[in-house]
């Protein structure tokens, strides 16, 4: 659908990352290029629920300079939101309702910015308004700190999580094996079923300063067997062992690790707030008796924007500004994908495209021959391919000696 | 005791920072340039424990690059100790011991690098020698996170643990308010009985995206008073709030609230492996039955080299660069201190001394005038002490997109 002259609708959806609102930066300066056929651009305040609910913001009124900001500024500014299209208490007027919506504002070009449900959401938006006859181009533009999208290279959000977990391991390298006494680091990683995030640990064992054990979910978990592996490298190491796990670990059975032991271990029946690195800190407590400091990531690896990837950055402002340029050029129903090059001898990386459908729902793991040394380690392979993700430094200009963040005026748009 | 000849021995003790390793770098750094009076340099393998063992490494022996590197690497690189002088199973020879070895390499001058437990030792040791006619210049070199030691305007270590904390919780506020849902986040600071490090939280307040709630030592802690201000919080905000807490909030007995919260809710007997910010969490989700995250920043508020204040780093290089230019000049039984003035109206820092006993197991606190909002904030003035401390950034070079730390040959001394 070639020249659409309407207005622009971009969200974020799903759990944010360091990068998603250099995405977002992407969108918005490509956009505001275009106003011959672009407009008005809106950006929906919690995603496709902003849409719903006719709440979002004019993003003409925004500085240029925060605009611009945006580019380093972590998490999602627009709000985020995890509802499941159609799924909600009026579910089955959603789609209704999102046409409804955009004919009102003449939407005319829709983005939406997220993961494997957020493609899932992208799709159906993009079949159902196509059925209905309603000229829209629609592009997903892809983002996971989990990398674990099919059909792209990799996904932007990683490799800021990538860098941030690998930095923080040789940090925590250096400080674990400070006193002449033994320790027990175990360190949870996000990532619920690709262990993508979790093997950038890797990234600090190339570098001499990494975990000795490397846990993904990719690999059936097995506690005796890392209780055994934790104190053969107490023995060889005077006590002193550092373990990476990823919060998806699952025994043979496909249960998660961190669901089952924390079902065990509290009779309270509170839910375990910490992760499955606190219950594994207690096995290895009771079971070698020496001295044990589970450490979450939590939400900080995914946010961390201090120590983002300018390559990851780039990507992330590139994969948005693309996103426009394709809608603008008559393409539709479609996801963006970063593909992996070579130019000059150097990692280069460029855009294109995918359907989106086949980024809905999919989920890409680690390839099974990447992971070594019994299944807990990592191979030059991976390291090959994560290492050009994680380079550069980008970060908000400081203030005080503190990052200057993007400060939206959010206008809520009217018509 | 002016112009000693012999040799430097220099030793890390207590918790590490992400500048400890500066002031090694300055104490190094200036002693080589003094092979008149500095016959060697020493650095003791896990401080006074490497004395006591006769394990040091010989610091002339290291490449001049890789000194340099210690400005900007993390944890202590000489390996530290928790070892209390005079009360280990030899203790009462401890004192005899260090005389031999003094005698034997000939040790002129030492340097000790520490918080209060270290400069007691140094006090001590100091003593001891003088008591024993033997003569040697010791001066204590400041270091601590918790930035307690008292005579000192501030402590090397303070000041890249305070921009950490002060990033992450800037972070972390744009990312725990993403969603449109209720979210209590509860983040713990180190800090056992001084609040100065979890106060730095008051500096992303100041920036207008900090936390809700900031719990001191100082203050007594209420749990009931505490779970009234969340839920106050949240019924003004959404359902949103986020609190920050010392791990060393204690009951109004001086009792430490994680300690007695654990025993509570461990019905196994396992030692709370967390901290309180867990304990907290259960009673927040039982008694609000909002969603609660707990974060522990753990080791990596101390060891987060990557995000260290340039000006911290230059202090710490500084403070240990003073201290041998003082025992030189032939001063010796003294702590060097930090002393704030102003240059041009601008904060400007020198390096002065005093008596090391004074510094010895003294600890200072927050003055509660500038704890306000009921215990749950802190004043201007605080921000104005806390602000300069953080300015400008210095982290190591980047390899492969991740830190190179420093490379130590660490060649044993021998005689």
């Amino acid at each position: 659908m070639k020249n659409l002259k309407g207005a622009l609708m971009f969200g974020q959806s799903g759990g944010p990352t360091s990068v998603i609102n250099a995405s977002a930066a992407g969108v918005f300066i490509e956009a505001l290029k275009h106003p011959d056929l672009i407009t008005k651009v809106y950006g929906a305040a919690h995603g496709i629920k902003g849409i719903l609910d006719e709440k979002f913001y004019d993003i003409g009124q925004e500085d240029k300079k925060e605009l611009e900001l945006l580019k380093y500024t972590p998490s999602s500014a627009l709000g985020s939101v995890r509802y499941k299209i159609g799924k909600g208490p009026d579910g089955d007027k959603d789609y209704d309702r999102i046409l409804e919506v955009f004919k009102k504002y003449n939407i005319r070009y829709f983005f939406y910015n997220g993961g494997n449900d957020s493609m899932d959401t992208c799709n159906k938006v993009s079949k159902f308004l196509a059925k209905n006859g309603y000229e829209c181009n629609i592009i997903g533009v892809p983002k996971t700190i989990d990398n674990d999208l099919c059909g792209t290279d990799h996904c932007p959000g990683y490799g800021s999580a990538a860098k941030y977990v690998a930095t923080t391991l040789m940090e925590l390298n250096l400080d674990a094996k400070v006193y002449n006494t033994g320790l027990v680091t175990i360190v949870e990683v996000m990532g619920r079923n690709a262990g993508w995030l979790t093997a950038a640990a890797a990234l600090a064992v190339y570098k001499g300063l990494g975990p000795d054990l490397i846990y993904l979910p990719e690999t059936p978990f097995d506690v005796d067997k890392f209780v055994a592996d934790v104190k053969d490298v107490c023995a060889k190491n005077n006590n002193k062992c550092i373990a990476v796990v990823s919060e998806g670990i699952k025994n043979k059975d496909g249960k998660y690790v961190g669901e089952f032991m924390a079902s065990a271990t509290d009779l309270f029946g509170h839910a375990q707030l910490g992760g499955v690195c606190f219950a594994l800190a207690n096995i290895v407590k009771e079971r070698i008796g020496v001295k044990v400091r589970p450490i979450e990531f939590s939400l900080l690896q995914r946010c961390a924007a201090h120590v983002a990837s300018k390559t990851d950055v780039e990507e992330a402002f590139n994969a948005g500004a693309a996103a426009v340029k394709y809608a603008v050029g008559g393409e539709t129903d479609k996801m963006v994908t970063l593909i992996r090059s070579e130019k000059n001898g150097e990692y280069f990386c460029e855009t294109k495209l995918m359907p989106v459908e086949q980024a809905a729902n999919s989920e890409k793991t680690i390839p099974a021959e990447w992971i070594t040394n019994n299944g807990t380690g990592l191979s030059k392979e991976f390291v090959d391919y994560a290492l050009p993700l994680i380079q550069g430094d980008a970060k908000a200009p400081s203030e005080d000696g503190l990052p200057r963040f993007a400060k939206l005026k959010k206008v809520l748009a009217k018509i």
